[in-house]
């Protein structure tokens, strides 16, 4: 329970308003009610502030003048909202599970002799460590998960339940791993042979920066001789895959349902938007965006945005213009004639 | 074990044939002996038909005449399908994990103290329910799945194998979620910083309807504030995205592999094919169809079915086809130029 | 430890440089010191082969002259890696889940009464086992994996941490089920009715042959009526959705985010590429290859290489050109008339 000057302070914010207004809670537009704060971050809910009924909204201050309710200033309202849901998220120092983290090895966790789980570490039922793994101070062990050989899970991360680390995983601090994610999974390393294909064994591990946080079935394959890398803050979205081998760099941010193949290196600062695909072996520099879906077949040297596929049309229209995709090679030949200057077949 | 009149009755069709005819199981056309029952609703398969050793084909009255076999007439074969699939799994009551479905708190099961386990459901060896749950009657939790704080899980669901309901979700009656589907994780909402990502708490729920199904390694994030709505009677295949605060209308299907980003609004009877993309903060109106592997980047106000992508070709000529494609632009502004036409860069 | 040329005759190679070299690991060409072997399979690398501290390097002879290491001569460098990566693998002989193979049922694994558990199989804490499994000599279920009911487990399996068997799945010697794959789930079949969808029930299973390697969070639906096959050989990555009644040919490749619809039946020597669809009800031949990320829509009856979608480009010229996308049936046309042409719209 704040005041919204109390909250103000906190949040770093100007505000405008009735200085002891009482708040008890952060709700959307649509469902806040009189002792709740909301937030404004997408032009597209601008119809929702006029009838929201709200205590105060986070908006910029462009807003203010067309706000019904008493406001709080940001800059960035999408970040003061990420400070705000922290002050109002009762389980904000369980790991997420709400509200229970119990420090120490429950009953019904599996720790083998040889672990070394650290007094303030908490370890749920159902959960299992094996005996050369190592869980530091304030890490939390959710129930089902799975800390293999030679893991070691940084302090204070948390594991959410079901996730698997297989073998050969560190975790720095600070990292949460999202259910049935698994980490340190083989990579598909396979060659041809008369026989049919011969594994390559994969003797590399995956080694996790600070604060990176891995989504809900994601997968992670451990390195075939070297580690594959994720570095510091990186952010990585549920149901993605990243190939053996890969190198992420600092702050990269994956959408979901993006898949890397092996050994391709994505530099820091990156967006991969969802459902992106990236060919092995490439690498992409820093600062850059790749839009949803866009296949990665070559390197990319410059910063910027990159993308590819078609825009969505009613399917009767695609047909027939997805047909002529099928013509285009001709209709530039003939186009080029037409015009009788010289073909080509590179961009312009 | 039936004559074919009493399953003409039974699934309520037409006969034509021996009404005495003894059935005792249902297979395919393919692999059918003498005393199964099978069908045919894909013309596809008109020549299986044929040859097939079955007593009796559940088809369409127009395939009669050329069925070698008893016939049972529908006039949606596939529907008559579903009937027939339940009249004979031997599992059917129980929750299809047959036979395995034992009333009670198994030994092993994980069940903490102040859950509500109703008397009448059934709690596999492995699995955890947490101290703040609710299972109710007829319910089945599988071995190794995991009913997280303040999860409610209504009569005769079924959670199957390793599935995980993380926190603040609820299901109604009926719904059935399949093996490693993850619903109530944390969804994907950071704000970026001087200092890197600003994770946004992520205090809402998830809140399902009745009678939806959830494919495995499916995954559900939980609200940010408000709870993400999954209304009665959708479905949705396995490894499906649905980001934060989606909301999918009545029965509506979603296929394999897709992926809906945050904020996203679906309608009631859409059907999503596999693979497609769908942004957030978009609105997808009732009986829509978009066909696999398209990405839907805007919304969509107008029933109907929408595409994007191009056609599969060889290899070879498809690649100079996508070399053409980057040359669009200027084709276009050369054949207007060569017509003497205004040159215009929207549809027509 | 080995010398150079005990390591050559080993891996049935010729060497050159110094016989008696010691060797005592396997590392990338970046990583290895004097004591290591390392190998060249992709010309992108061949700088870092002029810097590497290896002790000797797997490379094609036509390499070895550029090589300032003692060379392994092998016509396939990447299969010649696959056996020393066996050799230089501590748990090559632990089902890869090193150190922790203990043969026998774990204290806290879940063994139903009525289970088959070979004496010199391995179950781990945390396991499930169903009544009327049946798990062989050799197989190795580790902790949390689960077994169900008329499963069978053949000699020398491997089912890795929270792999899920549903039911009536049969996996043959040697295949190897990584990290939360859910095999024998129920497929999406439905029939739409007047009251929405009707659940066909999946009586069917899953036969998987000899030496298949199944992906992380891969999904494999349990056939309808007859099982969903897949033949010897075959190597699934990770993130994969195979659908109901799928057949796939025996040394099938499918890499990582590749999804196949229901009823889909693919070739021997097959490679799928990451995150290609497959459309149901589709027959693809014997060696094909597909391009990543490429849409299936038809049967390919003629081996060869086949793709779709459009290259990679920055997106301000991409958008550029994608609206012109929507215009190429009105292009086409226009082209046609000033060339004095008949149009057509089906391929040339």
């Amino acid at each position: 329970m704040y005041s919204l000057a109390e909250l103000a302070d906190h949040l770093g914010l100007a505000f405008t308003g009735d200085a002891q207004l009482t708040i008890s809670g952060l709700a959307s537009l649509r469902s806040a009610g009189p002792q709740d704060i909301s937030f404004l971050s997408n032009k597209k809910y601008l119809t929702q502030l006029q009838s929201t009924a709200a205590a105060a909204v986070i908006l910029s201050p462009e807003f203010a003048p067309v706000c019904p309710t008493a406001c709080l200033l940001a800059d960035d309202p999408y970040l003061a909202l990420a400070s705000a849901s922290r002050l109002f998220d009762p389980f904000a120092g369980c790991g997420g599970i709400a509200p229970g983290v119990v420090i120490g090895v429950a009953a019904g966790a599996h720790v083998a002799a040889g672990a070394h789980v650290h007094s303030q570490a908490a370890v749920a039922a159902g959960a299992v460590v094996e005996a050369t793994a190592v869980v530091e101070c304030g890490a939390v062990i959710a129930a089902g998960a799975y800390i293999g050989h030679r893991c070691k899970v940084g302090p204070d991360c948390v594991v959410h339940p079901g996730a698997v680390l297989h073998s050969n995983v560190s975790l720095g601090r600070g990292c949460v791993v999202h259910s049935h994610a698994v980490i340190g999974s083989e990579g598909f390393g396979f060659a041809r042979s008369a026989r049919g294909w011969e594994k390559i064994h994969q003797l590399g591990g995956v080694r996790i920066g600070e604060r990176v946080e891995i989504g809900a079935c994601t997968t992670i394959d451990r390195g075939t001789l070297d580690d594959t890398v994720i570095e510091d803050g990186v952010i990585i979205d549920n149901q993605v895959q990243i190939g053996h081998n890969c190198h992420i760099g600092a702050n990269t941010a994956i959408a979901g349902c993006t898949g890397l193949a092996g050994s391709s290196i994505v530099g820091a600062n990156c967006t991969l938007a969802g459902g992106v695909g990236v060919v092995g072996h490439v690498e992409i520099c820093d600062n850059v965006h790749v839009t949803g879906m866009t296949m990665v077949t070559r390197s990319i040297t410059r910063p910027g945005s990159y993308s590819s596929g078609t825009r969505m049309e009613e399917t009767a229209p695609w047909k027939r213009n997805a047909v002529r995709f099928s013509q285009l090679e001709s209709m530039a030949r003939r186009l080029a004639a037409l015009q009788g200057r010289p073909d080509h077949t590179t961009e312009e």
